[in-house]
């Protein structure tokens, strides 16, 4: 149907598209390396989280063309009596698509996805310098319950 | 030598010190449950662990008994050119221990592995209910700069 947004993994040959997507941002522009032919490190990456059971790298796709990506981890843990725990990296749309809704239609997913796949919780860190995202999430239930901390190497 | 804290991977035979750690612990005493026998949700979770070459819970032995945990996942990204994180959970130190510089070894250690397997950054999240734990964490070198969010089902 027009218009309607389908999920599915990605797959190798939509790597240009997904970090087009991911330089094409005011944190990510100066993180990524968009050049052609792709760095090495970004094949790498994706041969990795495709061999992984527990990581899948699901791109949302509207009239067949890419419009968003997230990262969802499923990690057993033994707190909560042994819950498996579903964390979200590298959620982008693409620039058109912004104030459409997609984001909202993106998180639906994952989270109906999270709970097939047996998780007590999804969760995720925005950084202080996305004051938007944080309210996002929070329409959507999430509450900004911790300090997301990070050490860079 | 005496007092000298070691670091190994957890095994089976180690699952009820483990519990009984995370269930000493004031937000863990809520989520835990620490019976005699333990409930078969801990030992799948562990064995899940066990089997994920991304997934790490180790334990600190001093004098042969174990006085903390740590659980660390290694995750391939495509963010920051295809970059591994390393996602710190699970993190308890026996209450007999506290103040005497376990948490600051855990952590070396933890830092160390985290190189050593490539990655390019270690986070964690820590609930606002824990104010000291912050602290202890920006002594550490971490930065705040992310809200962490979660979604319980």
């Amino acid at each position: 149907m027009k218009d309607q947004v389908i999920f599915r993994r990605a797959g190798m040959g939509d790597l240009p598209v997904l970090v087009g997507m991911l330089a094409d941002d005011e944190l990510g522009r100066k993180r990524e390396n968009f050049t052609d032919p792709l760095p090495d490190s970004y094949t790498a990456a994706f041969e990795e989280i495709e061999q992984d059971g527990n990581n899948e790298l699901v791109v949302a796709e509207r009239d067949g063309r890419i419009c968003g990506m997230i990262q969802l981890t499923f990690t057993p843990c033994l707190t909560y009596q042994g819950g498996w725990r579903c964390t979200v990296e590298g959620v982008r749309t693409a620039s058109s698509e912004r104030g459409k809704g997609l984001g909202t239609q993106m998180f639906e997913w994952a989270i109906a996805r999270a709970k097939e796949r047996g998780c007590h919780v999804i969760q995720l860190t925005t950084d202080n310098q996305r004051p938007d995202a944080r309210r996002f999430y929070e329409k959507l239930g999430f509450k900004a319950s911790h300090v997301g901390m990070k050490l860079h190497f």
